[in-house]
């Protein structure tokens, strides 16, 4: 089943699992995939920028991308094909639609500095995938120092129809998602599911300003699931609720570098991860960092029993 | 009295007050000075990044610091004095602190990308404004683009005496005050004052790993100070509770651009300013955020007493 | 007399001339400014990227400009009023204008990374310097970052009637010269003078794409007007000849930062300036560089008797 | 036969010759080796900037170097293997130097803005390709915009052993090599080959500055050749007299994005390349941009016969 613009829900952003020695570590590819289908995400999106996906060959970013497809089997699985080259970049979008993966995300490169050089990009990009492969368009100008206003989004996903969603993490970005929820209302805009990043930190108002749900990688995914679906059934207390119970803890995964050292140590904490090892060139947890990381967890479990974690040995 | 390396407690980041038609705001400048002291602030930074200097020109941006200098009495008064050129630095920093300053703030251009081109423009920045006027370094890579690892911060405070205190804002932080604090227990830093910025979104923890406080303009100082002051004897239970109450507002606040329009906005309904107006170009709230400033501040009422306003108009 | 898209020929780049010990240099400026005029310059523009002028403070900046405007009499004067906020740009702006300018330059700041911002940007300088007040738009991406495609050009000055010059200097940038001209015989662009910049390096070729002149500063700036009026005449063979001549030593003024200190220093040495002193922090030619410098003025004697001057002390 | 620091004369930039449906044109390839050889050429370099290297797959990337370093026998072929990520920089560097690279070359990505972060960069980079392998320092801050002083490259390759050579491509430059070399005179830096890129703008006076030669792509590496000798046996104004008259050419050649098709399409000219095609996405020459590199080589041909090509279809 291909991606389309009906998508929603939560992508869960999957990190890559290592054994300590560097090595894919597949067990956990496998277990992380249940953990997330079982938490409720409605997809996964792989080698994202939180995914390691510089530290793999090609061969090993088709691999990885090719288990989680099957693994995840009627679920969507997104894979990040963005690249420095063009050839690159159709090799991973070829190869992972033909091993099962529902659509491919492409973040614009950090030299595009006007729209037309942005349109000429995505219009070259889909020249080399090729049209029949659906795309989600990745806008995180903190990252990609590209910065792609409502109207400019319109125009990418108006000459480029295998553009079916957002994945939405500009900052500030609320004012984004109702401008592009405006332009639909005034039929300037077709259909675009909207799903947001930046690990969630916005999440509850994005839902509220028409977001169709997340594509981001907090640790306690099962909870953004809960946060979109009590957001959607218009449960707003409750939502904000949850949402403020875990914002300490997703303010301290969303820190780059860090980041991605704590989400792995929390998945593991969970049991989903064997190991927290990320591939040399790594960012490893300071013994203070990691003692913070358990007083938040510590806090958070008096609010969410999900945080109820065996002492870390 | 002149800042020192002994600085601690919270100097707030304060907005420049305007009328709604772009002239300056005495009576708002009065009253906001007089607010953050009886809040309990030890000392007022203007002319920062949210204080809107460069839509000031030179003699109204040295009235207003000379204003707040002048009201503020004993409380130290630091003064913004980045600028593109050596020449207006210098003026300002002289004039500011003729007219009662207790130092200056100077952050790098966004050019400077190798450690010998920081340290020489600290270096003549030194030599500008003169080697009696103590300042403030900020380290704010999110927005300058400039990346001084703590090895480098010791070297330019090593190279310039002058130098008496870090604006922390560095994105992740944590480890750098950690380093910085290590330096000085193995005696290769000198005393320099840490106070944390980035709108307080990590003072909790940053005050645990040694910061002296914070520099920064959350629109409740007043819970800043309280927070310093529950860290600093040690209270970290309720350090942490007071400060999660108010994170879903801190967060919202951050936001670049927007930011300063909601803490403008929360002022105004704190009676502290008579406008939340900006100067041409300006950024607003939208209803939307309008509104949902006003739902964060409904819940926050419900665990913190000062955020319990009177209806909007 | 005010500038309008009529403009044509050679505007030369005016340094600013500093005493030895940093204090402006009144008689080099006149005995410049008379150079220029008498080298058959038809226009100066001062306070530009090589003009020094972060190092003057706002008094000296406007007292500069007033200066050079008064002695260039009837010939236009344009200052560059770039700033990092619209108060010190009116400021200037304004204060020019009243002393005699015959219109201002603004560059885009580096921020501005789509085409919304940079139309915006340019909107709101209008605003601020008033609609009266002419202006040349200034094309550098090398040293702004910020990029304008054609199209961006021709949105620019539709929307803002008191742009009447683009001062050009992308590279490449023939093809941009050709793009614009194109749009003007088909209607689609109002007339508008295209100055050339980038030190002249491509003035032979941006003059047959159909430049209207130079607005650079090369220390020959008679060659740039005999240039100009060769091609003009459509004399293609001396016009290369000529440029081929100075090529090596354009090329080599043509360098960032040490570029101002050849300039300077051939002026000085063409008797224009009394010192080639910059205001600190300055730049200085090493003596390898110096004699670089003389070993290049000697080759061009042979073929350019304006280089033939009397040895360096 | 490894690369190594007593490296000298010309190594040049082979562009990838494609035929124009985008296939890799191998007969071109073997024939453009020979022509570089012939004209004196001591090696070639493959795979850089202009080699349109983010077009190829990863197995193309390395058959073709493969082809290359087969076809050039015993002169050494350096392989650009900068990449996003270490995994794709070690499969290239360990192909390529086993089917029989001499070294390969690293350029810093845009993103180190400390010397503390390019140094852990090209540490990790070694790891990555083995410290068997011999390396060139690639130092081009206008593209790459990392800046490193010469102390920096002088750390980097204290640091570094198997870094042989550096690329010196910084703008302005000059002071750079007589930094190094004076280094090396007062002892504090070890042998170390300095080849000069920047399409040999400043070819004339780096050599006299103690440059080992060029590595440089532009379309008459014979005229390289020749200056570098000239230079070598301090013939220095015929050196300059041969410089100078291709200046006007290699000036043309040298601007970013329109330079590759200048040079691919002169070389096709010349009978080198059967095509001078791009593959896609290519930037092409219009037919103004055409005739001008015609008038240039028009000229060029009264100066050096080489350039007197037989008249283009």
């Amino acid at each position: 089943m291909k991606l389309d613009e009906s998508a929603r829900g939560v992508f869960v952003i999957a990190p890559t699992p290592f054994h300590p020695d560097g090595r894919l570590d597949d067990a956990s590819a496998d277990r992380m995939t249940d953990f997330f289908l079982e938490s409720g995400c409605d997809g996964l999106t792989v080698l994202g920028v939180m995914g390691e996906a510089p530290k793999l060959d090609g061969a090993e970013a088709l691999g990885f991308a090719a288990r989680i497809a099957r693994r995840a089997g009627k679920a969507p699985v997104v894979v990040g094909v963005s690249a420095p080259g063009f050839a690159a970049m159709r090799a991973l979008a070829r190869g992972a639609m033909d091993a099962g993966a529902a659509g491919v995300m492409i973040a614009p490169p950090s030299h595009l500095r006007n729209d037309e050089a942005v349109l000429a990009y995505f219009r070259q990009a889909v020249e080399a995938i090729g049209e029949d492969v659906p795309w989600v368009l990745q806008d995180y100008p903190q990252l990609f120092q590209v910065q792609m206003p409502p109207a400019l989004i319109r125009r990418i996903v108006s000459e480029c129809p295998s553009c079916v969603m957002l994945k939405h993490e500009d900052w500030p970005g609320l004012e984004k998602i109702s401008a592009l929820r405006g332009f639909q209302k005034e039929g300037t805009l077709r259909p675009l599911s909207i799903l947001c990043g930046n690990g969630g930190v916005f999440l509850d108002f994005e839902m509220e300003r028409g977001a169709d749900g997340a594509m981001t990688g907090y640790a306690f995914p099962d909870m953004l699931v809960d946060l979109v679906r009590l957001s959607a059934k218009g449960d707003r207390e409750a939502a904000h609720d949850l949402f403020d119970a875990h914002l300490p803890m997703i303010r301290y995964e969303l820190q780059p570098g860090v980041g991605l050292a704590v989400r792995k140590y929390v998945l593991m904490r969970r049991g989903v991860l064997a190991s927290d090892a990320q591939r040399r060139p790594a960012s490893a947890l300071s013994a203070a960092a990691r003692a913070e990381v358990e007083y938040l967890l510590g806090r958070l479990a008096r609010r969410d029993p999900r945080a109820q974690l065996a002492r870390a040995a």
